[in-house]
Order: structure tokens, then sequence, then C-alpha cells
């Protein structure tokens, strides 16, 4: 198991936060929530985040697009239980910014994740907007 | 759409009920909640509503298999509020029993599902167990 | 397990098929593919047989909407193997048709499904238009 | 979009591969594969990966968890074409190994993937058995 940051095991860093169910059709053979719904859960979570944020809608023309997504699976998570899914954003480049995000099941954690996200015209990257930018500082890990 | 008889989209009728949280994965071209996905919040009703009725496990030899799903699906399910399913048994067979679900969001019907399941030894169908038969008769569609 | 009518169990009858490779998240705890999993592979299979028909997008005004769904399971299916997917239509009704599908795994039927799909203007059922009519019915079951 | 080392675009670099078919419900509201399944599709990969190595399976008693995944994504995938998966071992620690997969459609880059993977007894890391480690430097990257 991945032995992150203790620093970043802490719920109350985050900012945002969000619960959801887990499903049966999350298991995996070996009756655990599969890495990939974990996957599933981390995004939900970061398009909750990012509506809460006020990010324009990729509709808007400028158009943001996820790079990278690294998560550290540090513990098994289980059914029925739901899962809390913290985040909070990190300060941020010219025209990326990422986010980081804690994964717990009765306060355990259980995944930790770090994405980064590049804002685009639909194919380079662009600046980003400093309206933008200001909502993301307020949104930022404490 | 489907026209399903109304008394079967009357939620008070279903003696339980499951809430869950939509995710951004469930979404298809369309920006609805894919049918499929619906049928996994289905699933897991199911699933939990076993548990409730105090199902004996698959492990514990006598197995219960799912031999039929039918979905009606009613109007179009939207990200990201939740959804709402409510289930309830139907006076069953020798062999088999089957459950009704009604699916809502914002208190309203989006589908229904009528699933039937047969319990065997792993190969055949075998007679439900009288005191199961007594438990699945405390949980019928009122 | 269900028991459908022996004649649905011969891929030969439907005139469409497609192969889909099963996936590791399709496994279910007890190492069988899901059932939902199953729901996605007829729902893919429907996706392409549609597109081959020449049936016009939905953006196109008409829109065509999953009505029903009904999924008899006959035996479990496995992974990592692959599943084909036979697919036809039904002689059709005013407003609405339907296709059949049938799952099959090293030519083992593993479920067969029907599906009803209504033609609506995004709000009330209409006519299906005459040349589209004539191309559901070259694909007929045989 | 993330610019991985052009190294690691080469799938001739990489010992093993596996073509999966897309599913409609991989679709996400922009029409495009989505990030998750395509998540899916790197760990359907991994499963047969290993299965190819030789991997003792985890109910032998040893057992491997996946600790991190992280994923580059490059370029927009669609449906219905299929995608193609590399996978090539990295050189490995004593009790983790890491692989590297390349993900591609129609001959083009769409994401890559790096995972490491822990032996463990079920709670802590374990040294890999060197029987294991020899067949798993049979499948490093070229």
């Amino acid at each position: 198991m991945a032995r992150p940051d203790p620093a970043l095991l802490d719920p109350a860093r985050y900012p945002f936060g969000n619960s959801v169910t887990t499903r049966f059709a999350d298991l995996d053979p070996n009756g655990h929530i599969n890495n990939v719904a974990m996957a599933a859960v981390f995004e939900d979570a970061r398009l909750r985040f990012i509506t809460a944020v006020g990010m324009p809608k990729n509709a808007d023309g400028a158009r943001f697009m996820v790079a990278n997504v690294t998560i550290d699976y540090l513990a098994q998570a289980y059914y029925p239980a739901g899962l809390e899914c913290r985040v909070g954003a990190l300060p941020g480049g010219r025209s990326s910014w990422s986010l980081r995000q804690l994964l717990l099941q009765d306060n355990r954690p259980v995944a930790t994740a770090q994405v980064t996200i590049v804002f685009t015209d639909g194919e380079r990257p662009q600046p980003i907007d400093p309206a933008l930018r200001e909502r993301l500082d307020a949104w930022l890990i404490r």
C-alpha cells in the first residue's frame, strides 16, 4: 500500500466535501470496492467541486481537460458503507491547476488523488482567466 | 416512453427505500443518466433490500439467482441530483419470488423494474425455505 | 434460471452480430460477469445495430427512446473470454419497434433481451417514417 | 494535455498487448470515452498481463495490491472504434514492481499509465519471490 504524506490524510485541510453511496456493481471479485470505482468517485467529486468553484462550462469556448490523474490506494473499501471525498485546490500554474482529493470510508482514509487540469481553447493550453484563478484561490487546501 | 400501471408509481406502496447519489460517470452523451446506470441503481437497491429481508447468503449453500429483469424507462434522469429507489416483494412462487422497484428523482418516477429471483442449489431450482418465505411476506408491496 | 423459447437461442436467426471483450471491472464478488455489465453489452450491441440499420440520429429532430428492456439471465458468464451479441428486429408497431438480442459466450447462450424503442418528437410518440420502417424490415429476425 | 516522454509512445517497446472493444456506456456527455472508462481498460490489460506473466493468484497466500496508478491523458478517444493497450514491466524493487501502459486508438496514443504493485502477506510488504521476479524480467519494456 502507498505511504502518503500524513498531512494529506487530514480531512479538515480540504475545503470541499462530497458524500457518495457505494453500489453493488462497484465490487470486485475480492469483495472490495474496485479501484476503478474509486476513480469514478474521485471524478464525481471533482465535477461537483468544479461546479462549486463556479468554473465556466466547457461549452463556453474555453475548455478544461484532465491531463493527469494520480491515485494512491491506501486501504480496501467495502460495501455497503458510503464514501466521503474531500477536495481542495493547489496553487496553480499559468494554464493549469491541480487539485488534491482524499477518499474516506467511516473516517478511514482509503485513497488520495492528485489531478492536473489544463485550460485550453480546445487545442492548445490557454492562460487561466484571472477571475477564475481568484475563485480557485478561495478553495485552496488549508 | 412506457406507460406503467399508475398504481406502481406510488412510492408509499413499497415498504423499502434506498437513496443513491448519481455520478458523473453515469451520464450518457445526451447528458442523461444512462439506462445501464439506472440498472446498476436498481441492482444496488435489490441487494440492500435482500440484506434487510435477512436472505441467507449465497455461500450458505442455497443460492439465489436473478432470472429476469424488466425495466420500464419512464422519464430522463439527470445529474447531479440523487435517486430514490423503492422496493417491495410480490407474492412468490414455490422456488422463485419477484420484487417490484420504483426509481424516483425529485419525487418524479423515472423507471420501474420487476425482477424474478430463483432459489437453486447452484444448479436446479429448489423450494424456498418456509422461514425465508415468511420474512419475504413481511416486505410485500402494499 | 429463465427458460426462454429455444427458438430464441439460435444465433443464426439474428441478422446482426457484435463481439465484445469482457473487462475485469465487469466481475462481481462471485467471480461472474455482473448482470449490469451484461446490460451494458446489450446496450452497446443495440447502438451498433442501430448504426448498421441507418437510423437517423437523435439530433436530427425525431428521437428514439428506449421504453423497455427485458433481460432473461440464462447462465453465468466469465472473464476473460469475450461475448458475442446477436441482434434482430421484430415486426414493429406504428410508433415503436422492438428488437431481440442473444448474448453468447463460447457459443453458449448466457442471456437474451427484448427491447422496445419508441420514436418521439422529444415528447410524444410519432409515427415511424416509412423509409426507416423499410430499413428496419431488412434486419428482421429470421 | 500531458506531454509524456516520446519514448513511452512507441508501442513496439511494450512486450504485451491487449485489444478491447469500447462500449456505448463508456461515453461521457462530451461524446468522448470517459477518463474512468480508460482507467477500466488499463486495469483490464493489467490483469491480462499478470496472467500472461504467470503471477501467483491472490488466493495462494501472497497477495499483490495496486498501490498507485498514474494516468496521463493525451488525447480524446472515441466510440465505436476499439482500443489497444500495450503493457510492459519496469525493473522492480524488493517488494514492489511497476508496469507501464500505453493506450492507443487507431494507432494514435490517447493515454499512458504507470502502476505500482506491492506484494504483501495481506498486511505487510513481502519480498518478491525470485522465480516471480525472473518471470517479470522476461516482460520488461524494451
